[in-house]
């Protein structure tokens, strides 16, 4: 390493991270300084962004997978000219500050996607090289490469360990994502100490038998010219993503480098000043860093702007030339849907036949399929059951499969439920498309950690989630979902959506597509069933509604999805006793939580007994209910009548158990005041 | 292929499968028909297992990972003498039959693991051999191989696309798990069609790279020889485990054979007909066994009895020799806790210094470390902060690295939670070990699809789970639980526990362990707690219990974990302003449900306000409490106080919460009844 400016540049990286970790009395200063001159070396001879305009539509993506090693991140995003001040570096890990504990996504400029569960940013990055892939097949034409970005991602063993990564690795093997460049932080260290104790596995082989272009850089702490070779190799094999193992050193420079301790805590103030001194900062300075250091990053500022100028200019000329794919690129990338797309939204009379949501589901992809092209989908390898593959779909394929084009828009995912979520996230982020991915709802939570991290994020990534309770019948309890929309319920920012028949799962993808800063579950039944009177599609926005009225109703009935048709027929039985019945359907329980009072209260008027009926746990149902037909246990293997009457999920169960409330409650003297009626 | 007896019974499963499946109407007849050859060689050759006691220990453990095509492991179960009765195969996937659509263990004998989940299988057979390797280093002696079962595993492509088993398979080439065999089904087909579409890896160097042996039969229709061989070469191959890819035909004899067709749905009836007919069976007979086919299993069945045998006269001479050995064995293997050894749980009063639960619990795994010996645990490479390696412990691994022993008790799992916990559900089901591991709460749903196999499968696995909530601090919100705990309570046979000081913490214990039919999530505090006047080791049974004790009380505060000592400081403050409060601790909500009503009354009377106070998701308290304080969005990185501060999570708050309670309760003229007052 002969450049001067770079070894400069790379040790203020180094003394910066432990003085921030120091400042915060928390963090993670080890990998920073390990990874600093592949960072420094990624960003000062490859990276295109601007940080006068961190949105450019063309820029390269940065993920760092392994996110506890954010203090590099901001000290990046401050050293190239981002919106991360000194000051924001010297608030680490402080409450509201620019600089959390773990890069989050809509929080810091130029951060493209929120990591630090290990194993989500490098399947974050198959999302964006694959939306980037589809992009540019859609919208590039001759002379006019619009999109043509690379995306580079930097992780450690932690991440190489997790599932979720492998599944991504393979998935970006097959799909030959040729941009695709991840640095392999190998330092040989994890928390329980020596990579030895647990992962002993050969990562080059691995990633070759995925189909990766492997490298390997011997010496990742000086040998700055062989990470730019490695980069530049990467680059030039354009129909294999890369894993370049770099070899470092964790913690290089401290007392302790190459050991556990350097991880995770502060060092120690003597060991930071003798770290200084060693690179030839002044040992009682902090938070040092030298003029040419700045000046360096203000002209590699420059010449950013400049390549971003130029693809503005190349755009305008496009726009001439192209100005229907301009527009409808100008449009996507601005987040907005195309204006009356929710007319193509099929509409049900109750004329119309029984059919299942999922099916109803796939008449709604079918329907938008054209009307919404930046929607991208896909399925765990359930196609023929999630039956989420439109009419006329074209996979997203590599064209030398002979299986589909990378301008498809289906995505097989293969089994790899986990994957498939933390793509749909990457695919999300880059912005321009609206990913959508099914499976079976009870395998929602073999990703959950993606998932959650849709929501923390913000993104709008759409689960379709069929086979949707004891409903599925034979497969049993291992596949039928008791405790899974009780979680997605229990978890803030995403929509948990259930709707009862065609009209409400018209009305669920409307506040899915409409919500752009949030995730929404769609539970989707196998069975099928009766399209109801009193439905529409735009009642859905309420979240829940009044299905059948009554004037002053002596119970009301409400349910969700499937149970729907079940409460209606309970309410008939119970008209015939003499009672007066209301009937409330509730597609989105958590979007009826933000009504105002008075709107809730018009569905549940106080003082009248609420039975629910939903054919998963009863728990979290006591906010809108008195009592609940639902489930306390696992269900079973069995034809689905038979699993709904052992588990008594029953018009007729349910009509006796409204009865026995209302007489309790006249026991009683009062009927109990619902969360849901106090605020 | 020459042997008559062999051909016969391979085509005997063949049509019994279509049969079986037909007569459900449902249900997978593709891979029973593929991997018969496979499955009829393995038992008939290899597999010591004795019909008539399916519990002997040293069986050797078969599991079937791609548990779809369960029809396959019902019937050899059938064939072989297990109590599995034609009549059973004829109810297959019927409610309440001992055939369900995937195979349950506990449910049907002869059933090691629940599998169905894909990946789950072959990760809990990690486990299965673990488990036996462990028990073989602690009790074989020279002359005594007590323990030296295989574990066979037949797995499909689905479960190889599964991140749990990628994870699973690192970890089983790290351990040399030499007596591991798992033959792949190879029929390159997954539901959506050819695994060309989204499944080209290279498996066999992916297996490589792990350390695995790896062997190929080409021709697994019908070259038993080949498969015959391949498992004696891979029981010869004893430090490393070992993956034998079978190339075969899914659905082998149907019109629609190879194709995805035959994978999912019951083959048409002149189908089955035609495949009877091809391999020498009357078209028109349904469910036909050859008579020399169950000859030829009734004596495989003594051979196999003769195995036991001569394995329990070992054993008697064993307990000659070794009586402590075997005494402790029997013990074990009857899942029976060594009498007394609740008292070594430590105990604490308020005097005691205000400790972490994290650090609580590893105190008590130290104290348990020698008097309960079939524990054995790890971490997903979080020791130091999970705190689960208890003194003196020494790490399970395989000899040869230097780095522990195969009769170590300490796992070094790595990063990976999800085969953590499918590897803890195998060594469960193993019998004679109890599993533990730690992870931070929030990633226990990294491994969801395991855990929740722990609860439908009643295994014994405890979760330790710290870093419990926002609490957390720094992190911030990727690393905040605030749903995860709502998870555990939503679901059934499953123990959610958060113990609030160091009486509670060894509570947790002592509830999670005498608890043999059912797996326990404990939530343990990142930040000190103090030891709380009123609590108790035995009250934490009780799930929920009074810890300030108040005549005719205003309000009551109830409160889990880290939230306790902050109810006792809002009642203190209410108290101050004339008040009269009852403090309620909830360790276990879910062994509180299980209570008596009077007990349940005694705890919150009627017509009190009740306040609760976790600073996780309020969903779900509604039927415990009036109103929450808690959190309704995620959380935030900052240093704890300014965390909890944010989010109102405060004695203050808590206090003004109460009141406001207690006023609105007092202008609607009732306080409403709470589901947990009922029943």
């Amino acid at each position: 390493m002969v450049n001067t400016i770079d070894t400069s540049a790379i040790n203020t990286i180094r003394t910066l991270a432990a003085d921030v970790v120091r400042g915060a009395n928390s963090g993670h200063p080890g990998a920073p300084m390990g990874c600093a001159p592949m960072a420094h070396t990624l960003f000062a001879k490859y990276i295109k962004v601007n940080p006068k305009n961190p949105h450019w539509a063309n820029r390269d993506r940065f993920v760092l997978s392994n996110g506890h090693a954010c203090a590099l991140q901001y000290i990046m995003l401050h050293l190239m000219g981002f919106n991360v001040s000194m000051d924001d570096l010297k608030h680490f890990r402080a409450i509201d500050s620019k600089t959390p504990g773990h890069p989050e996504r809509g929080h810091t400029e130029g951060i493209e996607v929120t990591t630090g569960p290990l194993g989500q940013g490098i399947s974050n990055a198959v999302g964006l090289a694959l939306a980037q892939a589809q992009l540019a097949a859609t919208f590039n034409k001759p002379g006019f490469e619009i999109f043509n970005n690379d995306t580079y991602v930097i992780l450690g063993d932690g991440c190489l360990q997790e599932g979720v990564a492998a599944e991504a690795a393979s998935l970006a093997g097959h799909w030959k994502l040729g941009k695709l460049i991840a640095l392999y932080d190998d330092n040989k260290i994890t928390i329980d100490g020596d990579t030895a104790v647990s992962f002993t596995e050969d990562v080059i082989q691995r990633f070759e038998s995925y189909g990766w272009h492997t490298l390997i850089v011997a010496d990742g702490d000086n040998d700055t010219d062989a990470i730019a070779k490695a980069i530049a190799d990467a680059k030039a094999v354009t129909d294999k993503p890369t894993l370049i193992k770099i070899r470092t050193t964790i913690g290089y420079g401290s007392q302790n480098e190459g050991e556990e301790k350097v991880h995770g805590a502060p060092l120690a103030a003597d060991d930071i000043k003798n770290i200084k001194s060693k690179f030839g900062f002044n040992p009682e300075e902090q938070y040092a860093v030298p003029k040419d250091v700045y000046n360096f990053w203000n002209t590699r500022a420059e010449e950013n702007a400049k390549v971003e100028a130029e693809w503005n200019d190349l755009f305008a000329k496009y726009e001439k030339e192209f100005p229907t794919e301009a527009a409808e690129l100008k449009r996507r990338l601005a987040g907005k849907l195309p204006s009356g797309w929710e007319k193509a939204l099929p509409r049900y009379t109750p004329a119309d036949a029984a059919v299942a949501t999922r099916k109803l589901s796939e008449t709604v992809l079918t329907a938008l399929s054209d009307v919404v092209p930046e929607l991208i989908g896909g399925s765990a390898d359930l196609t023929g059951s999630n039956l989420t593959r439109w009419k006329k779909a074209v996979d997203f394929q590599h064209p030398s499969t002979g299986l589909g084009s990378y301008d498809g828009r289906y995505v097989r995912y293969g089994v790899r439920e986990h994957a498939m979520f933390a793509i749909m996230n990457g695919i999300a982020a880059y912005q321009g498309l609206i990913p959508f991915g099914g499976t079976f709802l009870n395998f929602l939570t073999y990703g959950w950690g993606a998932t959650r991290l849709s929501a923390v994020s913000n993104l709008r990534v759409i689960y379709v989630m069929t086979h949707d309770s004891i409903g599925l019948g034979e497969d049993g309890p291992t596949h039928q979902p008791v405790e899974t929309l009780a979680l997605v319920r229990a978890t803030p920012n995403i929509y948990t959506m259930r709707p009862a028949d065609g009209n409400e799962t018209s009305g669920c993808y409307l506040v899915a597509l409409e919500n752009d800063h949030r995730p929404a579950v769609i539970a989707l039944s196998r069975q099928n069933l009766p399209q109801l009177e009193g439905s529409s599609v735009e009642i859905v926005r309420k979240g829940a509604y009044v299905l059948q009225a009554q004037e002053k109703p002596d119970v009301v009935l409400a349910a969700t999805g499937s149970e729907v048709a079940i409460a209606v027929e309970a309410a008939k039985a119970l008209t015939q006793d003499g009672l007066k019945v209301q009937v409330v359907s509730m597609p989105i329980t958590d979007l009826f939580d933000e009504q105002p009072l008075d709107y809730k209260l018009s569905v549940f008027p106080k003082n009248v007994p609420v039975i629910s009926v939903e054919a998963l746990t009863i728990f979290g149902w006591q906010q809108y209910s008195h009592t609940q037909v639902g489930m306390t246990t696992f269900g079973a293997s069995g034809p689905i009548k038979d699993v709904y009457a052992k588990f008594k999920i029953t018009a007729e169960n349910t009509a006796n158990v409204a009865k026995d409330t209302i007489k309790h409650f006249k026991e009683i003297g009062h009927v109990p005041e619902l969360l849901c009626q106090r605020q």
